[in-house]
């Protein structure tokens, strides 16, 4: 066996060469997954190969697998009704997927935008269904969220779509909207497992999982069994919701890789108490952040509505782009990294997914302090 | 930086712990860069993460993915009229979202079945189009393939469908038939990279990653430009051909890990010497093994054409299933695992792609000759 010996600094908890890596997605991986999958890396669990290597269809991969949907389903409290698949693609196929599979071409789906990623979640169903647009705050800058649309579904709708986070602008739903008899549809992509939810308040849940579960290539997809039922066109098996879920995620060779990721958060997840104790780690670290914001006497910029801001993601502006420019460069000089914002909005954003420490946080909090006292 | 050091057999050439692993796919990586990847698991090229956790969108990830592209573009001589796209899914998905890319509903497309990955082709187009079955060969048990269904193909076909390698049964194309204007398809999942081949004598080639590229979750599709014109019916940008080809395969966030195991064999590929080297490598490794089945008197059995045996997958029969579950008992005992048959015909199957050296191959035809004096 191969046990590499790490040099772990006492002052961040990091190992030597890794920075507190704050992208968006793909995302910084609990750090002490990363250090078990390395060691079984050229080897699983005695079967003579690396977990890339084998069979999906033998038993340790099948024991894995199903250790990896066990786990999901205790950490989120996943009724028996649902069926939860792991599939190929990212959420932006999920958005494709679902449309073809619940939705016939005259049927009409409601969409909410709030973001970059419901609006790119509305495109994926144009093509397949009548998707409308029942509200979008493109016009408040994605600033608040408005609630009152849910008071007023029409209940013809197929589903109604949201995307409970928005990572660009830094935007969340607080909790679930009611929305009665239609199915609710969530892009839970930037903060599934990050909080205790209820899953009957969904019709489906979905998330690419380079995020807050592991690495791109596969996504996750909760869906209430009563909606695999509605078949309204002809679809390829491999591409078909009820025809996955009837043989575990397996019509082809699933993402095996991604899965074995999964599976590894999910039993790091389990260790540290589960999503209520990380709910609130998650909260102290976007506090944390948002205090510092608030504080900085306008220094740091942040403009979402302080009711629906993320805990996720945190972004926030400067006074100008050379002040971006060199706070991003000492930033990384001081092991962050990934701290750019998107391209939309410019400046900084902070992502604190689950795997990101408190420590992570608390280094990058005394650096904008430490980089305000300098050039505020 | 952590360097592991690894004890490597003189017999074998294995890092202890590792077998020679004959899986069908997922399947066995080229054991140096299993090791190289094992070394830069923590922290890819000073970036402070893993591969895994860097943004698609950064200069890092960038890099490797135009490397990728540049290397396989190379390896199979790829003309600049062929767009490459690294696409997430299996080659199940890609035969869905070809019939999805390539045909209107009203469209013949035509499909030529000699095996079982050819028939889970022809059913994910069914549902988009006239998918015909040109020829099936499941009258002689997929044991030849019958080239003369090309002579006389209907010229309005939007395309013609082959799996250029059956892995179950071994029996593969010797090169690929002329169609004419008729676009020939070829799903190469097993067999891409194995040989030389001229790209333009298809319309499309895809192929899975499991088997002769890299892991489970990437597929690659090698699809002439023309092609990506005909837009014959509304689709979701993420499932969209020439959209992903456009957007250089990020419509969406890719499979970047996918994309870097790719990466990295395909560097290894060109190390060895390209295709025409890894050709001839693997035309001696699948002659040592039909040889010893061919000289078994009746032992080991093979009932595939000897023209058209796969060079890939060498499946044989034993005597009887006792013979058959101790040859593969003590095979996995001597350091040989993944051999046994698909659940459709049974008996030893050995995949020997790229990745399988011709040590593992000698190991193998060496215990099959010593079991056969023991029990035949």
């Amino acid at each position: 066996m191969n046990h590499p010996s790490h040099v772990v600094s006492g002052i961040t908890g990091l190992v030597a060469n890794r920075c507190f890596n704050f992208s968006a997605g793909p995302a910084m991986l609990p750090q002490d997954v990363m250090l078990r999958m390395q060691e079984e890396f050229l080897h699983y669990q005695q079967c003579g190969a690396s977990v890339m290597e084998i069979s999906h269809r033998g038993e340790t991969f099948m024991a894995l697998a199903e250790k990896a949907e066990h786990d999901l389903r205790a950490l989120m409290d996943v009724p028996d009704d649902y069926a939860v698949i792991f599939s190929h693609g990212g959420a932006t196929h999920q958005a494709a997927f679902l449309a073809l599979n619940l939705t016939a071409p005259t049927d009409k789906a409601g969409y909410v935008i709030n973001g970059h990623w419901s609006d790119k979640a509305h495109k994926q169903a144009v093509p397949y269904c009548d998707a409308q647009v029942l509200d979008n705050t493109v016009d408040i800058d994605y600033q608040d969220i408005r609630l009152d649309v849910f008071e007023r579904l029409d209940p013809s709708l197929a589903y109604v779509h949201i995307t409970s986070n928005e990572t660009i602008h830094g935007v969340q739903y607080q909790q679930a909207p009611q929305t009665g008899d239609v199915p609710l549809i969530a892009d839970m992509c930037s903060d599934i497992l990050s909080r205790p939810l209820d899953v009957r308040d969904y019709g489906m849940i979905y998330a690419g999982a380079q995020k807050n579960i592991g690495s791109a290539g596969l996504s996750i997809a909760i869906i209430r069994r009563d909606l695999l039922e509605r078949q309204p066109r002809p679809i390829a098996d491999v591409l078909n919701y009820a025809k996955q879920a009837e043989r575990d995620s397996m019509v082809n060779t699933p993402p095996t890789h991604g899965w074995y990721v999964a599976g590894k958060v999910f039993e790091w997840l389990r260790e540290q108490g589960g999503v209520k104790a990380m709910h609130e780690i998650n909260q102290r670290k976007a506090k944390q952040l948002y205090e510092t914001i608030d504080c900085s006497g306008g220094f740091y910029r942040n403009h979402i509505a302080t009711h629906v801001r993320s805990i996720m993601n945190v972004p926030f502006q400067l006074p100008n782009q050379t002040l971006t420019d060199l706070f991003l460069a000492q930033a990384a000089e001081h092991g962050m990294v990934g701290l750019k914002g998107h391209r939309a909005v410019g400046g900084v954003r902070a992502s604190i997914y689950n795997a990101m420490p408190e420590s992570g946080v608390v280094c990058l909090r005394d650096f904008m302090k430490t980089f305000q006292q300098t050039h505020g």
